[in-house]
């Protein structure tokens, strides 16, 4: 069978099986979350890796190599970000044809260490190796706040669904990119910047885990795609109030009647999406500055399920769960 | 400029300016040694990432997925031995078409398992991607031994330079293999079995550092390619005694007068380089049950160069040092 037939998430699944033995002796959680975990005498270690590969993750007529180290690693800081941990050191693989303009390596580390900067990560180390197109492997390595951590496993039922800032700018961004779309400057830039700069919510992670937050996920796939993976962890269900999921309006001025789908399996928000208890909800509410906006609940019933219900609490149906990075 | 002009070191030595200043604040070694090395109240991390391209370091005509997924982690495991470290956690990052064999997948896997089973690694998570060709990124961290490391900047005047087990075998191997050469079924599978299934020297690493060693790198790109770094950057030189460098007698009989430079210059044998004092060496020699040859000195004349001697103390002029990945 080709990888393309059996998915992206079977194929995840059948690798923690085959790893699943060894990784159980040590670490706390292994492949399947946004960073794998695991203790030391001094509290949890966390790690996530990730690869953008050109033409598959991006194209270079709509990125520029800044914007590409900053977004190559904002990717995985966020994943760190999901845990509510604190990242640390990032190590950087890059391989590049032997054509590549030196200025524009220069460019791309520069992106990177902006980014790192803002979140006092150091680029530890790397290697360069050539490639027949430009391919950013990142890995970075944290540790967890208060020995406490945002797992996609421990959302229950009666838990709120909330998440931070928009959603949908991101994939209106690749959609004014790609189609070369024409807005005003202000609008062009929003959308650009939140589709090739996105801002990992680290310091929100790290007031959801302190405030006793326990599920999470950063919104990479998109929230239908990525909720799934918390109800299916947790075996539980989820409402989405359709009505309630914060688009930006620029956004709906600009997508009309596509600004909802772009919001619901658009992907690469990297904002964070999690569920607690409504006390906890109103708390973090208060506690962190960034918008929180309530979009649904955690069920018992249709467990591993997203439900999109309409304002009369009716349920669409809505197809597309997701982004299957093997089928198209 | 093009990165191919420029040439790999140079790249490397112009990314680790431009990340300099950050990565001094916390790390001990950035950029430029077998593994990046950080200090935390437990002791010092090590942390080494490195991809594998198709087309580029392997061809599916001539290895194995099983091969593949062992020699894709020996590579970084070696360089966590080359610390004189002891690796602990691996994360993978796969980039595929998705055309792919699932089985091939799991093929690649179980040879990663394989070799990680022997080395006590836990594969604790990745992710997977697709790609226009199979592409494998690895990340592997671990700890110092006993608080100390191996470095490349630690030879010093004086020192005896040696090396563990024998050089040349897999590049033999790897000139059998693209040229179809027919040997006996013996000699076929110790050939292949160097260059697709190298043993990284992690219990020698550990042990050299218990026993006062302080200088070592493991030999990925060639003898006089990786002893050019360790003269580089401990700002010595080195003379090496050709009629002592190890090579097995296989590689002799069936490659001749091939036999030396594949020895010098060939590259990942992942045997372990490295350089100290005369009574030190002694030491290790009878404490290490791996073969071990002294094969030169480090000198202060010369400094950052490699010369080679013959059994009469002449100079031998060899032009091909080591391995630049963009110009061939």
């Amino acid at each position: 069978m080709r990888v393309s037939e059996l998915g992206e998430f079977e194929l995840i699944d059948m690798i923690s099986k085959l790893i699943g033995k060894p990784a159980k002796d040590k670490t706390i959680l292994g492949i399947g979350d946004d960073s794998t975990a695991w203790r030391t005498d001094t509290g949890i270690e966390l790690a996530t890796i990730d690869t953008l590969v050109e033409n598959v993750h991006f194209t270079l007529d709509t990125i520029t190599y800044h914007e590409l180290g900053w977004k190559s690693l904002a990717a995985n800081v966020s994943d760190i970000a999901a845990m509510g941990g604190i990242p640390l050191y990032a190590l950087i693989s890059l391989g590049l044809p032997g054509t590549t303009d030196v200025d524009d390596i220069k460019k791309l580390y520069e992106g990177m260490i902006e980014l790192t900067n803002r979140h006092n990560v150091t680029i530890a180390g790397g290697d360069v190796v050539k490639a027949p197109q430009l391919t950013i492997s990142v890995s970075v390595t944290g540790k967890a706040t208060d020995d406490k951590m945002l797992t996609r496993s421990a959302a229950r039922p009666g838990d709120i669904i909330a998440v931070t800032g928009n959603l949908g700018t991101s994939a209106a961004g690749l959609k004014m990119l790609i189609g070369k779309l024409k807005f005003s400057e202000e609008t062009t830039s929003l959308l650009r910047k939140a589709h090739q700069q996105p801002q990992p919510r680290v310091a929100e992670g790290q007031m959801l885990v302190q405030n006793g937050v326990k599920a999470a996920i950063d919104l990479s796939d998109g929230l239908i795609g990525d909720l799934g993976h918390i109800c299916r962890m947790s075996r539980v269900g989820a409402n989405i109030d359709i009505d309630k999921v914060p688009i930006n309006p620029i956004v709906k001025d600009h997508f009309a009647n596509k600004a909802l789908e772009l919001a619901l399996v658009g992907g690469e928000d990297y904002e964070l999406l999690f569920t607690a208890k409504p006390d906890i909800i109103d708390k973090v509410r208060e506690l962190i500055a960034t918008p929180i906006t309530v979009i649904g609940e955690i069920t018992r019933e249709h467990a591993g399920k997203v439900l999109l219900l309409d304002a009369n609490g009716n349920t669409i149906d809505f197809q597309k769960e997701g982004f299957n990075h093997f089928s198209r």
